[in-house]
């Protein structure tokens, strides 16, 4: 078993040193709770409600110089854990990304660009051109992606078919209101549904901290492989961090039934129109 | 605004008269509370769970003989609605399959055979070779699909990138022991999804009435394109007409933010892994 963690932040855009504090407790807070795998919100290093782009590239810095993966490495060097979250990357070309990291003491393991941009972001980011990294952490193969990535099953499907056990999902999931009555709001259905699916572990660092006029769903949660919650949903409007202990090899075991497979049942022949169709 | 219904109907495996009978009096129950789109469980007009591939050939026929099309065509004309559900079909090829049709008064207007196969169909039932029909009514573009191929989102997708407004689901979905203290069924939560991340109508009729040893979710639900519930979840174990008032229009609106739309935002070139792999 290996305890995972998902860690719900106040950040404030802009206050690098205040949002690096809050990391930082948090993460302590989880490898005191036995986790081996933390994960934190998407641009947890600067906030997320930016000016506009002029704003988000003086906050950048490049993924070899971040302050963030640099901490991070500390932290899990320290602690002996792996970090995964999300900082606003200064790419080598120029561009800026909204980027996450998976980082352990040996340094960053894996990176990744948001290729699927919400709204203003696309005045603001350089969308990825690459399909989620899997990363074999020993104790489970990660993959790794960001918020609205999750909204495209095609890109939980595809980290999965690379050999994901658990998604590791930093994000900012902006409120649109409450969800109805007895309702979960829709960004954690579509999470259990994109656990249960594909029989793997989901894990969602979220974040408060009304930010600019933008508040939070506040909704972080860890799924299991048959789309339940092992831990959450997070009270909403509080940082907190969830822990739960997962047997990670469940994943790897896509048996629905003794005729069934969530894997081999997909019929790619079939599936043209999802790569060709618009 | 259309008024559609999911029909949960107590089914018994072989009992062709007594299964007509049921689905006569949901559908003539829900023209009577104004649906004009009624939706049935699959295999409605045979049952499940048939002992082996002889049970379920001696009980098929073909699509233009099958007395359940028949039946439902005669209903739509009478009533003046559109009737979809699912059937144990006779191929012309001689094989059996898992079908489901969309039937108005003028004839079958769409004939669907089940693409995945759940645990003993695959003895039983050849699977089938096409994408989910979607079928132009007027008042909505239906997409028809059964059961396990909602625990595909690729299915779902194509019949949206189609052109699909709302996914017409007859399903049979075997209960697996409760869900956890508090939470929904996952097939309901896949639906849900599948709603959400399509903006998409999603109407499902499950069944109830346990058969050699088989129990039912009783999940019928019709969910509406921001993934949350119009009507049920049904009572398990129990018979009932679902019925909601749908603008399907709303469907034809993939903006979910004033620069996102969920069909334009994939990034089809990327999802090439979806269609190649295994």
């Amino acid at each position: 078993m290996t305890v995972i963690a998902a860690c719900q932040l106040a950040l404030a855009v802009g206050d690098l040193a205040g949002n690096a504090r809050a990391a930082e407790s948090a993460v302590r807070d989880a490898a005191a709770r036995g986790a081996q795998f933390v994960v934190l919100p998407e641009l947890s290093n600067t906030g997320y409600v930016f000016t506009g782009p002029a704003e988000a590239r003086a906050l950048a810095a490049p993924a070899a110089e971040s302050p963030a993966l640099r901490q991070w490495r500390c932290l899990a060097e320290e602690l002996d854990i792996v970090i995964a979250g999300g900082f606003c990357e200064l790419g080598t070309d120029d561009r800026v990304y909204n980027s996450a990291a998976v980082v352990d003491g040996s340094g960053t393991r894996a990176l990744y660009r948001k290729a699927h941009l919400w709204d203003t972001e696309k005045l603001i980011f350089t969308a990825g051109a690459a399909t989620p990294p899997v990363t074999d952490l020993g104790f489970a193969r990660v993959g790794l992606m960001i918020c609205y990535d999750l909204e495209f099953p095609e890109w939980v499907r595809l980290a999965v078919l690379a050999g994901a056990d658990v998604i590791a999902a930093p994000v900012n999931w902006p409120a649109h209101g409450p969800p109805p009555a007895g309702e979960r709001p829709a960004e954690i259905i579509r999470a259990q549904a994109n656990a249960s699916v594909n029989a793997v572990f989901v894990a969602v660092a979220d974040r408060c901290g009304a930010e600019r006029g933008t508040d939070w769903v506040g909704g972080s949660v860890i799924i299991g492989p048959e789309g339940y919650p092992l831990a959450g949903p997070a009270d909403p409007g509080k940082p907190m961090v969830l822990t739960a202990a997962c047997e990670f090899l469940l994943a790897r075991n896509k048996a629905t039934s003794p005729r069934n497979d969530v894997l081999t049942d997909r019929r790619p022949v079939l599936y043209v129109d999802l790569h060709t169709a618009r």
